[in-house]
């Protein structure tokens, strides 16, 4: 097995991932800033298929018009060269101190009709440059203290703007789909909308719900401890799974954007399993960015080794599932009765009325810690 | 100010709060238990309103119909001769051995089955006390091992036994709501439907959505470190919040259920606020339970200290809220050009041209460490 | 390789480990108690070289001096029946309400006085079982609130305590050292001497600190989120390693005594090689028990998987030591002068005085990346 | 009560405090920067005692000699005018990307000899300010991944440079003590000595251990969710509590270095409390800094804000300690025989002979709760 990308895998990073400069809250930048067309030409070199960006990765905020054309025009050129795609794009609505306070839910009403235009703009950008999915991190969406926003007011704005823009995407005739990424903390004290749960039901509430999904992040579910499948899995079911985030991420700390399975082999290994075996069809995106430590060479290192990992997790999952041992265990498990429950007075009757053998069902050993087991093992390569 | 509860405060608790004999994963019980009349009696001379259950707080899983009905009749007397009432019944689908896999999405299906069993009884017994509120805590719907469940096929499971006990529901023509309570662990390495948001999204995919809500618990959402108003006013936004569970906890611990406010009064605080000010009508439903260091005398503190906060705090609520200089910053905060965005083409043309001055808008300080210090202040009475 | 466990290898387990009967804060035991003597012939049957335990694991609290003869007696014919020895034994200071305060550092001094007592008469018993390490875990030494204790008071109770133990120890003239175990919390809200960190520091204060190491565990230490590795490094520096229990957990959340490598399989990875290359001789205990959702089978799956994975890691640890590449890029990193830098005034008036190249220096990458991605390739199987 | 800050209270805010510019991961600075010697009169103006400073917070990295004295004079000339006084310095060994693996525990020896001329450097300039406290926040010695570095070789390290640099203070004859400020991670994945109790265990390791102790700060011991209070508690029983760093933080949660008060008011009041008690005389650094939606205004408010909370729970402690319903539960609680255990062999004897009543020792309540409850209604003033 060579574990070398191919564009059937839809391996994407953003232009702000590899080109991430390596500043954090206590450090300077530790690598010299390259072009959006140095950034596409590393990413051809380590194989990608495509690559995203928020509107500022490629054109400064400052940039006027014509500048904006010529590095629009000098960008398409490198992806022509280079075979690359670009499947989603996104706004930068954080980095600016105008959003100091949040953008679309921010209390000053001005900040917010700015989040609007800038948005418009850059999905004008994106699509321009092919994006179908566009993604909404509300990073700053939330407070530091509830005493300064109200939390119905607040999602009240929010809801606001995604219908504004819906429509716009509407009217404007974009083949265009939205994808909202939770998380629960940082720039902000908490953020709202914190996980893909909280995302899927504020969906739900939106003018145009079919056109909005959900971008679950691995390191952002995983700040809080929630379980990263479940969620990915619960945003499947509803056919909201638009985009995902590929990262890694140790609970319980700041964000730390890790290389995609550098934490924990074993949940990376199951949500692999899962993406492969549903037939998610979409990005398999990494918002990571290689430790400060690196020079260029380390974030080519830190890009391959993204892909990589997802590819012998990929056949490994594969091999679980041609595991005899591992597949009797399950069939064991999910054998007897199938039927589905349907009510129907006689058979809820029939139900109440039913004996059951409480002490059989609960001496029965489930062999959990065997199967797991089995898993470390074939993980480990040892099966 | 006497900070005594009346019925109007509607404060609850739950037979197994205030019950609870202070066994814990390394202890034996400390307190001799109280029968469900005791507990009653107990509630009463502390001043609560109401009192909630579990199917076998009240009738033991192993009783025969004549011993049901006995202690029914005992504890419906109780009632009567204290006043107190029953707004909230439950299942418990956790302690039996035959739960050790979850209930209704256990993998073995005739577990599941005599999940739905226990939980029509249970609905009955309710329902004969007085409940109009049934709460659903899957305590035990998750894995330690992913390799051990299908979360889609959990979920569908899930759903199955929820849309059956609901068409129960309808068909008895019982005047019942459902309110989901979800919680990320603890008993199981993860529970499916981890918090409210998971809850609230899962509930638009049932077949009778409008009877199924949420039961948010305090300790519940801050073992996972989220902000637990967040999550109270999204379900309220929803029309969802059928149900609160109050008590407190410290983040990334485990399962505490300590006394209301007892960890942090600031975020105690903005809840009791938050639940006065939208007209929140429901139980204020204490599910907390006294330290093991406590005797009965200790019980008794607890329950009376649960709801002495609240009123203390829903007092400074008030305060807040009548607060010249606090008002005067909101104001400030929230001034300006207030308009709903609605979109329009010409609107949107008219957005995209406008002129923002991105510098005055970051400029602008907006007043929130003083507003946080007013809080603060005002919490510490010194105000 | 069949990872098949010898006594070389020093594998342990409590006698409450195995013979867990599954009770959990929601939940009754699931599994029926094994005598002691049933559990030594489990643990000989599955390959391990020896069993630790509590006094009360082996003989009831109440029992009658002839019960405990008699009860002793049987445990050491299993023990010389099956040649498994007894390295380590440790008293039950939680589980009776006497001790819902704690044991050493309980505000009552009658119950101090009879933790003292307690543990003299359960480190006669270890020594009697041939027990030369003694550990000490304070599970409720500790608080739920800190008006309740001086945490002053509490540290002077704990270290009267230990010299008088240790003073105890040495006037039998017993070969017996201690180790004290930390947790953060659970049971109790918070816990003293919460790390390895705090333990360490605290031997530092006592009356023989020869005689006093630690019993660090990895559940206990990353329940906050610690890096495991690190505070074992130090108490190994320290030379106060004397005893390691492990086991898995999840950061942030309730005590979960998972089976060795069942959730962080690189941490795992780490810890072998250190604990193997350092040259660590003592016990590899195991501290953990199987999900609730097992039978006996399931249990003996579970002791066995603990073992698997040790070896598994063990001859991984090999494998990287002797792995090429890797060990070119650890010679390139610690690479350069190696001087030890000992203070003289000259030495710092030179160094004071000598140009750095800053720039130069960070430039430099220094390839963790791949260094970290040839670990997880290693770990897979694939390298 | 006007709680207005006296020089004889001590506070103390780092130059990189209130001359924070907000700028954070995600976003750029909102703030102009300050020059120093603007950041002492806003200090003096809000009613500081003390400003403290990094060496490149006063001094740039690359300033000239002459540029260094000037600077060094104005602000001097600046604390003259104003009574300021520099109790604290510490040296900047993270910000440059020359130290992005560390500085005395970094793989590249010549990083590490430049780490240990910088903070000579560093030290002179603190001393020539009148700084009689000098602070070590290792904030990158640590690692992403175990396999870059060896924690004991890094462990070694560590020692060798606080060796050195404790001999050259000697060597120099200055009052100087040095205060290791642990920290668990951020901007490191892991950080070496992660906790006070790591911290206090190293010290006891180094060449002069008297001149060296910790500075504990509530935001780092936060993070990894532990109880502030014992850390320091434990440093103050072992005279080691040279410095401390005040301010607030959330559980779990990246460095947030909020205003002291701002999350956990009762945590907060027992800190108070102990340093009160104790006699804590050093300084009370506040090592935080405004959100980052405030304007200078609002820095000012932060500042003030947190000395008066400060002011606030030290009025309640004495409060407290005055309360005679709360002195007479403590009374209660503390009660019984005192008597110091010292071991005899007859003391040994006559304990393990004596009769304990375990069921009345665990019977016995223990008011916890009520102490807590009039805990909270004395913090919120309405007692």
């Amino acid at each position: 097995m060579t574990y070398t990308p191919t564009p059937a895998d839809k391996f994407t990073f953003g232009l702000w991932t590899v080109g991430n400069v390596g500043r954090d809250p206590f450090g300077e930048p530790v690598r010299a800033p390259l072009s959006p067309v140095e950034i596409v030409r590393l990413l051809a070199e380590v194989g990608a298929w495509g690559v995203n960006f928020h509107d500022n990765d490629l054109v400064p905020i400052d940039a006027t018009p014509a500048e904006r054309d010529r590095i629009v025009r000098e960008f398409r050129a490198a992806l022509s060269a280079t075979g690359l795609v670009v499947p989603m794009a996104t706004t930068n609505l954080f980095t600016d101190p105008a959003f100091k306070d949040g953008a679309f839910t921010a209390n000053d009403p001005t900040v917010r009709a700015y989040a609007l235009q800038k948005t418009m703009r850059a999905i004008d950008l994106g699509v321009e440059c092919g994006a179908t999915t566009y993604v909404f991190w509300g990073g700053r969406e939330g407070v530091e203290s509830d005493a300064a926003k109200d939390p119905l007011e607040a999602s009240k704005r929010f809801r606001e703007a995604l219908n504004f823009l819906c429509a716009y995407v509407r009217d404007q005739g974009y083949d265009l789909r939205f994808a909202l990424e939770p998380k629960p903390n940082e720039p902000r004290g908490d953020i709202y909308l914190a996980t893909v749960g909280h995302a899927l039901a504020f969906i739900t509430t939106l003018d145009h719900p079919a056109m909005v999904g959900v971008n679950p992040e691995v390191a952002h579910e995983t700040m809080a401890g929630l379980n990263f499948l479940h969620g990915v899995a619960q945003a499947w079911e509803a056919g909201k799974l638009f985009h995902i985030d590929l990262n890694d991420q140790v609970i319980g700390r700041y964000d730390q954007d890790f290389r995609f399975g550098a934490v924990n082999l074993k949940a990376a290994f199951f949500l692999v399993k899962f993406l492969e075996e549903v037939g998610y069809s979409g990005s398999r995106h990494f918002d990571a960015h290689a430790y400060r430590t690196e020079s260029y060479e380390g974030v080519k290192d830190f890009a391959r080794g993204c892909m990589r990992t997802y590819l012998i997790l990929r056949e490994k999952a594969r091999q679980w599932s041609a595991d005899a041992e591992i597949q009797a265990l399950l069939a064991d498990l999910r054998g007897g009765d199938q039927s589905t429950i349907a009510y129907s007075r006689g058979a809820a009757e029939d139900l109440k009325a039913r004996d059951f053998d409480r002490a059989a069902l609960g001496a029965r050993g489930l062999a959990y810690e065997r199967l797991d087991q089995l898993t470390v093992e074939l993980l480990l390569g040892v099966r």
